[in-house]
């Protein structure tokens, strides 16, 4: 296991005291990452239904999933025989019967059956077909929305879990020097793409690296006026943005950043721009510390461009650790206005100003931890403009 | 764009039929694969909500999503300007609104409040929440179940959506080359995972790959027993299995296959296993041709393996294709009982018989694609239990 039994412990003793205190006799937990952090779960498995069952009066939750999953659950999990339960693979994909129709039956024959029920209302793996079943399964339970319980709980991280995002830190000081260094006009955008996989997954002489809960971003050009495309069969060009949003991963934590590049010469609307950003960016990180709400940091940033030409409608950074695909965030704490959460030694979060105008896209971001006194990095990567002259 | 628009207006055409063979005014679609499927758009922005509403009075979907990632829109899809919506961004992960309730108010101003609308209700992008919100916000809408509409046309390929396979197919062989030319005793499963990697995105001279909807899956050891799990920092030791489920991506279209191979000498119920499973597929990639029954396929497993001590529960494949995280298969057909669906021309499916027992792993796969009178395969990699003696 990657972390001490009593982690995992103390882990369940906060969920269900968050729980009570929303009126919850039971969770039934579907985002792979609160699955991985209350029972050590981790496989590719979440494309079919899959979760754990928390119970206020039981210390171990229950994890469920596909027959054929369940000896995955026996690997890498911490609990006992009797709380894994794999159903029958004609469950799967049909078109008559649904993997939620087990869990209420199991839900019932366990006692619970007109209990008060939990769920991540607004998780990718519990759709609202799982929400249709599980009510219909239980008639008398009352099914409340569970959303979010234990990300909050994820939002302050423990030593250990701290010690493998610097580890992904190490990992991704070497993703992005490898993005660096390579790009050039003539080269194309997935032969770069290729060695950032390489670079992230192989990682140090002591430990290899994970995916990422999201792929390397990394548009050029035209592509780069958007957030979320990346690379293509295309050849770097002279004089061309490439936006690099890349991230290092181990055990599933992340330590993610974004730098921008330009292959030649940058445009006066790109210098003042990449100016404005990064002593924004400088002023936030300096200003992180325990005590302040996460809209004042939002604050900080927006009195630090003022004056400037550079627009930012959208938040300027958010929550992040473990993680599984579609999203390294924890979908907890926004930089943003009417965010009143109060930042805490352990926290993490990927400050994010992005840029995306009609003409220019431009990253700058850092990935800190709240420390006691203000904050840390995961990784030493300049606060800079890329170029690199072909 | 990757198909001619001709093409897109056919796929258009198809869905239209098919809503209003189920009577739906309106279809909202949220699955990525059906996204690009229908309008061409490409970008990792599936971790927050977007879609498109096709109406069943209008030849264009409209496109929502983040607003940051409307450029994505007009880059990567067909939709004139007026078929893109992007939402503001104080939408995403609120504690008090939710991008549902734009997309409601977006239906009732185009004057559709009281139409019947379907909705993806078992994807993973359509969650719980979604379908509350949209109700809420069209009360006199009746929402009825439109899961897979748009995947069951997508069952059948184009001479062009076959050709990206293909090139996928090319992608695959040297990626399962790769890994079996690589992986000794005392190599790190990590390092052979970043080498797949670089070989999936570099892809060939003349194109490079798309990052594939599900990642290199490749257990060893006792972690062969399940079907999901992946590499670690640990270094294979003589005489281990090692499971290698990869697969070749472009443009998002896929070529995934399943080989096994040992460090050293196969055990005698791995050798029994491994000619039991490799005959019995060797017998269904056979079999397939237009006109038979998803479930006929896998009767004739079951009687190829007949007498053999290999028990295989679960279904013995699926159709894939086009697709993104977390899964390539499409949901739609399955080699079980059960599944009456009747093969034609330009169907595409991964006959993958995997064999997960409590001592071992084994799976030798083949992703085949039904011709006029039988079926092809997408690679040529011998069908055989790879042996590595160190």
């Amino acid at each position: 296991m990657l972390f001490d039994p009593s982690e995992y412990r103390q882990r369940m003793d906060k969920t269900r005291s968050a729980m009570a205190q929303k009126g919850l006799d039971i969770l039934v937990v579907t985002d792979p990452a609160n699955m991985n952090y209350l029972s050590g779960y981790d496989g590719w498995s979440f494309y079919v239904h899959q979760g754990l069952v928390i119970f206020q009066d039981q210390d171990q939750p229950l994890w469920f999933g596909r027959m054929q999953d369940s000896n995955g659950a026996r690997i890498t999990t911490w609990l006992d025989e009797d709380h894994i339960y794999g159903y029958a693979d004609h469950y799967v994909q049909s078109r008559t019967v649904h993997p939620y129709d087990v869990v209420a039956e199991h839900i019932r024959d366990r006692g619970y059956a007109s209990k008060t029920i939990g769920v991540e209302k607004d998780n990718y793996y519990f759709t609202a077909q799982c929400l249709e079943h599980l009510a219909r399964g239980l008639p008398e339970a009352e099914i409340l929305d569970g959303e979010l319980v234990v990300n909050w709980i994820r939002c302050i991280k423990s030593d250990q879990e701290l010690a493998y995002m610097k580890m992904a830190g190490q990992i991704l000081e070497k993703v992005m020097d490898t993005a660096v260094s390579m790009i050039q006009p003539g080269i194309r955008e997935g032969d770069v793409a290729a060695e950032v996989y390489k670079t992230m997954i192989s990682g140090t002489p002591e430990f290899t690296g994970d995916y990422p809960a999201i792929i390397p971003i990394m548009p050029s050009g035209k592509r780069t006026t958007t957030a979320h495309l990346s690379w293509t069969d295309r050849r770097y060009k002279q004089d061309e943005i490439v936006l690099l949003e890349l991230s290092g991963c181990k055990h599933h934590y992340h330590a993610p950043l974004s730098r921008t590049l330009v292959t030649g010469h940058p445009t006066a609307e790109m210098e003042a721009v990449s100016k404005t950003v990064i002593q924004g960016l400088n002023t936030v990180v300096d200003f992180i510390r325990p005590g302040v709400q996460a809209q004042e940091i939002e604050a900080c940033w927006r009195k630090a461009i003022a004056g400037s030409r550079v627009v930012k409608e959208s938040r300027i950074g958010y929550a992040f650790g473990l993680n599984y695909p579609p999203d390294w965030g924890e979908h907890t704490i926004s930089l943003r206005p009417g965010d009143t959460t109060v930042l805490e030694p352990g926290m993490t979060i990927h400050v994010m100003p992005g840029i995306w105008t009609d003409t220019l896209g431009f990253e700058c971001s850092e990935a800190i931890y709240v420390t006691e006194s203000g904050c840390d990095t995961f990784a030493s990567v300049p606060r800079q403009l890329f170029v690199n002259k072909g």
